[in-house]
């Protein structure tokens, strides 16, 4: 079943230890929509400058990405900078140039409002809103936020997860937003915010699944080589709502059956683990869905006790 | 099979965003040994002051520890005291009066001699070597260190390893120990130090073994309340060398069972979680072997998928 994915599309400029790319393709809805491309038909929404290189637009059409609600319109497309520290635990923003997506609108296509999927990547939560608000009757309702709307749009962001089925964030996203410590006490807070299930990503420390009928944990999976942190949490979440809507699942009829969801847990943690070995997207080029089907035995044989 | 624990028996005092208490039973070989009594026959080898309370000793032998090692000198017991930021993820030492232990030098009762498993709470390296070396024929040997030794006492410290079987250590330990900043590839260089076991504590985030056969990580637990995470390490190795003890493990025979060495770990996860439940060692006061099973049950609900 289909899923439609709206935020940012973008050019990325990444210093890491492991080595630097001055431009690449990058982008919240990029990353999603690319891990989620592996489960289940996937279309986006988003707005490119006239700079947007074709071979780009190509390599998201070679996995099967529903384009027609990417706009491309006059000027230069969103540019991103950043650094980050030797553990790559920390980053630093050195360039912000919102370009035309400052005036970023989403509408969306006519066929993709019957969609029974719909993630909000990591934009202004109006526009979040009114994105949910094109929607006929989704199934699943979700996507991610950050401190600076936690911080500075609070009234507005409670209105648009208040529509939610799930929300993505990390621990201190989770403790500033609900003002608890303990990430237990915490997360009830935030699920009675709206979202019944709620992420909470941890980075290389694994990802906490709080839902209807409890919680799932999972640990990290150890990386041979890190090169690139960038679009982990994204890819997170494209895993994630990909295999949920391979599945079908839907919170309508009562508490959806916890080892599903467990399971998708998982698949975003192999997502975002395969997008850290190369820069940028470039794992997404050669990646299979027999990798992912191996790295998620892998996740068994390490956790298994 | 029965466990000898060697360390510090302390009096502490602990602030948290809980509470505080200015002096109560505490050390690493005190917290080692009360969880692995819930597991082996378990004795410890420490000292104290005449200021040692009856009480305590009282404590220590109503959950059968053998206590003919823990000599008495003249002077006062070494006293710390710390305080924990919000997170309590880190913590600030306030005091540290080392007293008798200063002149610590640990010297086994004959029986204790011939115990199979021997553990090294976090002292001088060398007295860790000085203790190994009065065993007679131990099926396993480990211990702690911290980043004092690894920084001061690298020479010691790496001929003092060179003879275990585990090393107990977090992940910034790891990494200074190895200078690897990628974990996998620094507890291979660990592993090549002597120890084919290497536990990588991670606190609230879980912890990760490396062994011959693999690896294997569990997340943490989720507490509903965090009053003192003070010896929750230490109780970590308890449960965990108290599981291992209890199935007879040696590393003689080549690779042990991965089944078994993943549920020492999670075993050391239960522990150290109760022991941030309340106080110093105040948990052990009621905990019992079935709660400990419950909670072993509560890792598989929140893990399995």
């Amino acid at each position: 079943m289909s899923i439609v994915i709206v935020g940012s599309v973008a050019y990325d400029g990444v210093t890491t230890p492991a080595g630097k790319v001055d431009r690449m393709l990058g982008g919240a809805c990029t990353y999603i929509s690319l891990a989620a491309s592996y489960f289940a038909p996937t279309k986006i929404v988003g707005v490119v400058g006239d700079d947007f290189a074709q071979q780009d637009i190509d390599f998201l059409a070679s996995r099967g990405i529903g384009l027609e609600g990417l706009e491309r319109v006059p000027g230069k497309t969103f540019f991103w900078a950043g650094s980050y520290s030797a553990d790559m635990n920390d980053r630093e923003t050195l360039t912000t140039d919102l370009n035309v997506f400052a005036d970023f609108d989403p509408r969306l296509p006519a066929d993709y409002r019957q969609a029974p999927y719909l993630v909000l990547g990591n934009i202004q939560p109006e526009l979040q809103q009114s994105v949910r608000a094109q929607m006929k009757a989704p199934k699943l309702v979700g996507g991610d936020t950050m401190n600076f709307w936690i911080n500075g749009f609070r009234t507005q962001l409670l209105s648009t997860i208040r529509q939610w089925d799930f929300l993505l964030i990390n621990d201190s996203e989770a403790r500033l937003l609900s003002g608890e410590s303990n990430l237990k006490r915490a997360a009830d807070k935030i699920r009675g915010m709206g979202p019944r299930m709620l992420v909470i990503k941890r980075g290389e420390f694994g990802a906490t699944l709080f839902h209807d009928g409890g919680y799932f944990s999972v640990p990290g999976y150890l990386l041979d080589k890190l090169s690139d942190p960038t679009g982990a949490g994204d890819c997170f979440a494209g895993g994630f709502i990909g295999y949920l809507a391979s599945q079908g699942v839907s919170l309508a009829g009562g508490v959806s059956e916890p080892r599903t969801l467990a399971r998708a847990v998982v698949y975003g943690s192999v997502m975002g683990s395969f997008c850290c070995e190369q820069f940028g997207v470039d794992r997404f080029r050669t990646l299979t869905r027999d990798d992912i089907e191996a790295r998620f035995a892998e996740f068994h044989q390490f956790t298994d006790f």
